[in-house]
């Protein structure tokens, strides 16, 4: 059980505050995360890496409410980010544009400036002709970009094939040949800076093997550069550490950050850069949903809640699973059900086949981990204004993102108006 | 091929139209729209069924611009809703409430006030705990329900298991028995007027099979409840004809219009409420983007352009294929690629392994067949703001969506602003 989420006197709790009063107060669906939840891993990513020189990115794609953001920046830590609108909220939440990675296979030139100007740490390059864009916009502007080249290194990461970005056959990354190709070609480029090595093999990992196998080859790209004079200042190892949706038993930090250490300890001058995105919002937030229905079709009972596919499309998209928590525990006889949404399509689930206690319309369900790709991938699909966002501090909370309305569904639909 | 966007002098155009020049002034991504393709269908439509009482009632699920509904308003046709923010649309673009239809598994109190408010035609009940918050709803506001039992046919779509929605397993509609059941008790009701019965066996089907089946079992039920003195007045058949994204051979609606005329001929004083969407909605539109980047990894080749999973999830939700054209054809060679976008996770593409003439960076490419479940599924992903929506009429087009802007991704998320 999650210690920030907990049941006091059979309510289940976001620290002090009962979901009942967010949900009286803010309405549902609503995300609702832990401040604590939330600042707790950033902390022992710190405190796991004390010794030795390193950055933690915060991945912001997980969970990008600027309120979240604001809790990395206060840390002093930085931002991993796939995009102009994620530099964007990194910068507006405070975060030092000096501790920005910018990462991910298709930055427009228009991004490319934006980072250029802001003064980011570092663009994580995937393609040679990204690394040709980057080299004439920095020209353009007079500046020199920070580079890092993306190693695909090839490791399988036993995850969902979605999530899994380091085989090498997806588009992530790039072959060591290509990257050292790219970084000799860097080296003589006066608009880059050759800066870093990087990786990232996937997401949701529960085992530290994919990791080391990683950091092994990266260890070896670093040496051979090394030996072509080229020196490197950053090691970004990526995300991907798991979390316990379920059963999954993923790695211990400690396990983790000794293994990594472990094996950079003979190659000095280096700073660690970790990403740890899902590790750090998962566990932080639920998706506080009301019960509309019970409905019975022959053999199969659902639960039909007022969250949907639109509110949180993990389940409907990977076939995630979420812990669904009633948040008065009534002790009633469990039944087995379907937690569905009102959406017009079979998609729309939020967790199948799930012993729950017996609900009634009204009653309050808690849709547990959901602080990392929740909100961040929500839309408005079925014309569904999006959830409000809470965030709790100890006995209080805060409404980080209002609850969209029917007026939002036609911003800037309207040329009549 | 489609004959609303053909090519001219080798530039693909809507209409008359050059995407490249919609390109120039709206920029990539957008989802450009043709509104003679988008009309059209719904006038086949009309047309199919003018010898027997209808109503023609668009799937606002699939594609919910202002615009595009106020097309369906200028026809005096009707729309099938699933949500309140449907309702606020369709009645906005001028949709008359008389002609609107409620379905859903999961309609609140609030939505049903707002559409007893409005008078809609009829909601469609998919369960007893729905029956009885209508029934209260209804009479608190002392107004009368005019309602149809939605009934589960237990047919096989033979399509995809996300869009199939008439299986005896999914959360959709009710068996024979209880739909019965739920018509006795509405009878004897007096907040609630029986006006109908309606199914809706799933989308994108490619065959007439599955809807005669599905119809002939909705007749059994019409007769049933002649003989228990309920007579109906609309005979809701639902939506799910198929389009031809590649190789489907999709029905031929006259085939479709003729079955269910045929059936239903005995059946006298039944107005028959049709629900296209897909059908309509789904040529009518694509989604315009530019090329970034080709890459090379290995063997695979990549395209990565700046459209992206969260403009079109369909490739990644359901496995969907959608045709990709450059809009300049050069007569270059085909290669074989897979087209990409930006975002970071595997799930990212429009099309795998597809034979491709060679492009460049800055080359626009056209994902075909995008109007329906396109715009209306899109998200923030990776804080990545919306694309711009444009409706093309002829020789001229307006933007009918403007292109969100990062400020519109922080929007109500500062408090301290």
């Amino acid at each position: 059980m999650n210690p920030h989420f907990a049941y006091k006197d059979n309510i289940l709790m976001a620290e002090g505050v009962s979901l009942a009063d967010i949900a009286a107060q803010v309405g549902t669906p609503a995300y609702v995360y832990s401040k604590a939840a939330f600042t707790a891993p950033l902390d022992a990513f710190a405190d796991a890496f004390k010794d030795v020189p390193h950055l933690v990115c915060f991945a912001v794609k997980t969970s990008a409410n600027l309120s979240l953001l604001r809790l990395v920046a206060e840390k002093g830590q930085g931002a991993d980010i796939v995009s102009g609108g994620e530099l964007y909220k990194s910068l507006k939440a405070g975060i030092a544009a000096d501790k920005v990675v910018f990462s991910g296979v298709g930055k427009t030139g228009r991004e490319m400036r934006e980072a250029l100007e802001a003064g980011i740490m570092m663009f994580n390059v995937e393609s040679a002709e990204e690394l040709a864009l980057l080299s004439r916009v920095a020209g353009e502007m007079k500046k020199i970009a920070p580079v890092a080249m993306r190693l695909n290194p090839a490791v399988d990461p036993h995850t969902h094939p979605y999530v899994a970005t380091g085989l090498k056959e997806s588009k992530f990354g790039l072959d060591r040949e290509t990257a050292l190709g790219l970084y000799a070609q860097a080296a003589r480029d006066p608009n880059v800076s050759v800066v870093g090595l990087s990786c990232h093999i996937g997401s949701q990992l529960t085992s530290i093997a994919p990791f080391l196998e990683a950091a092994a080859k990266l260890k070896g790209v670093a040496q051979e550069l090394a030996g072509m004079g080229i020196q490197l200042k950053y090691f970004d190892m990526g995300g991907g550490l798991g979390v316990n949706y379920n059963d999954e038993t993923p790695p211990a930090l400690a396990e983790y950050a000794a293994g990594l250490k472990g094996l950079l300890r003979d190659v000095p001058g280096l700073t660690l850069v970790l990403e740890p995105g899902r590790y750090v919002s998962g566990p932080s937030g639920l998706l506080l949903t009301q019960v509309l229905y019970n409905k019975i079709n022959g053999e199969k009972r659902f639960v039909v809640i007022d969250g949907a596919m639109n509110d949180l499309i993990r389940p409907g998209l990977y076939g995630s699973y979420h812990r669904v928590l009633p948040v008065c525990r009534t002790g009633a006889p469990e039944v087995t059900v379907d937690v569905v949404g009102p959406i017009c399509e079979s998609t729309d689930f939020l967790a199948k086949g799930r012993a729950l206690p017996q609900v009634a319309g009204g009653d309050l369900l808690a849709v547990m981990d959901a602080g990392a790709y929740g909100f961040s991938m929500s839309s408005n699909y079925n014309a569904r204004p999006r959830a409000a966002e809470a965030l709790v501090d100890g006995d209080s909370f805060t409404v980080v993102k209002a609850r969209e309305t029917y007026a939002d569904l036609v911003r800037g639909e309207d040329p009549s108006a």
